[in-house]
């Protein structure tokens, strides 16, 4: 690949630009997407081990997979089509939902710091900070003069964590209106998904343009430098998993992840080992 | 099986009794163990899946893994194999270290309760509150009356996770001296492995039966009705994994997990969907 996918994909500044079932960044057909995306899985497994082992030793650096999409966008499939190619060891997944008492009593940012993962680990947020300024838009859950004060503290906050060892990879996993149909109708016809579906699903749907709205500023507002926003077409939900898993990827070659040198005196502690069997 | 294995392995009441290369309930060899662990993990992530589903449901339900065992005894590479399985959402992971000075000025479960699974939860300890009466006894991190107290404590613990919805499965990987110098050494060649080893290793196998009698006291004092030990053979790793695997099945079967019904009208949410297109 000439150009890395994560150049491509953060290039997009309105989701209007962007066609959900479109597949940038990848030449072939469905099987060949699943294939390329188990081809991955060797090199991202052993990339994390490498990070993994890194946080062993004092190495400050973790990486933060976000990602956010409206319902039915495939927040749970990626994770674990993408995140199930690597060892649940040293992964940390995190999952937002309507907050508590206690997190309202506090800033937005308070429940988010205490999941940001520690050094070596993987973490992944399902949904994250950013419904403060979707749903938090929206619905007017917050003024709008906090909703304008958080894209700063957002940026500030997602700083904050790059400057101090961490890498953070966002992903927008944007879909149509009628992919969301197709798939809440999929949930209604399951009895094996039926637990999947909320009727609050189709009251936010039915604000679908206010959402895209709140996303379109969201990617104007918090797509900094150091953690710039890729919008993933996911109609395709083959296109959407390979995508993120080689975005991934990216970002991990990215922080040339040796094996950690050993601390000991190798052959001292061979003999150590031979004198107490 | 006309046994489970359950019963087999949590049979035992002193590690003496076990030959850490045997395979209890398993007829068949390395090849055939790999295949027949692959076989149950399609069942294991369904069965996962629907004890996530019943968790957003209210139902309090949730399933705790403890892991326990001497150094290179694989904990590590039974959560890999195992928990690796099924999906990574609904599944916690807790790796237990040294206590930090704030877990210190707490009783040795406080740092425990906090890692409990939630609701609807798969959670793994890569160690446990069993080190309070592990190397706590042997190091004499804490005095005999303390350890003693402990026992009660962590069956009167145990007792209440279950109460409350929780299902345990005690798992005590089980390696003899020279699977260990085998594994040390494994890792002294293999420049990918240093991370692995601490020189303390070989500091804690010099305590070699002290720690079996540890575990013997803990196989006696905490097999209780509700949380008994299941000693695993781990000398050989398939077996181990597969053992472990077999086990969680068995114990998320005994949950007899249907799918939520939905709490809501399926026809009435059709019906608006097909308004809202």
């Amino acid at each position: 690949m000439s150009q890395s996918l994560s150049s491509t994909l953060s290039a997009v500044s309105s989701l209007a630009e962007v066609d959900s079932r479109s597949t940038p960044g990848f030449d072939g057909d469905k099987a060949a997407g699943k294939a390329a995306l188990a081809e991955l899985g060797t090199e991202l497994a052993d990339l994390q081990e490498r990070l993994h082992a890194h946080g062993t030793t004092g190495d400050p650096r973790s990486v933060l997979v976000v990602l956010q999409g409206m319902d039915t966008s495939g927040k749970g499939g990626t994770i674990e089509k993408v995140v199930g190619l690597v060892s649940p060891l040293g992964v940390r997944i995190a999952s937002f939902k309507k907050p508590t008492p206690e997190e309202l009593a506090h800033d937005f940012l308070w429940r988010v710091e205490r999941r940001l993962p520690s050094a070596g680990e993987l973490g992944v947020f399902d949904r994250s900070h950013y419904e403060d300024v979707l749903i938090g838009r929206v619905r007017r859950l917050a003024d709008v003069d906090e909703v304008e004060r958080r894209y700063d503290a957002i940026n500030a906050f997602e700083r904050r964590y790059v400057e101090s060892g961490g890498t953070v990879l966002k992903c927008l996993l944007h879909i149509s209106p009628d992919d969301q149909a197709a798939r809440l109708l999929a949930r209604l016809d399951d009895p094996t998904k039926h637990w999947k579906f909320n009727p609050g699903d189709i009251d936010e749907r039915e604000l679908w343009d206010d959402y895209q709205d709140a996303y379109d500023l969201v990617l104007q507002r918090t797509s900094t430098d150091v953690a710039p926003w890729h919008v993933v077409p996911s109609g395709r939900k083959w296109y959407r998993n390979w995508a993120v898993g080689r975005l991934l990827l990216e970002h991990l070659r990215a922080l040339d992840l040796t094996w950690p040198e050993a601390d000991y005196d190798v052959d001292e502690q061979r003999a150590r080992l031979a004198a107490s069997s």
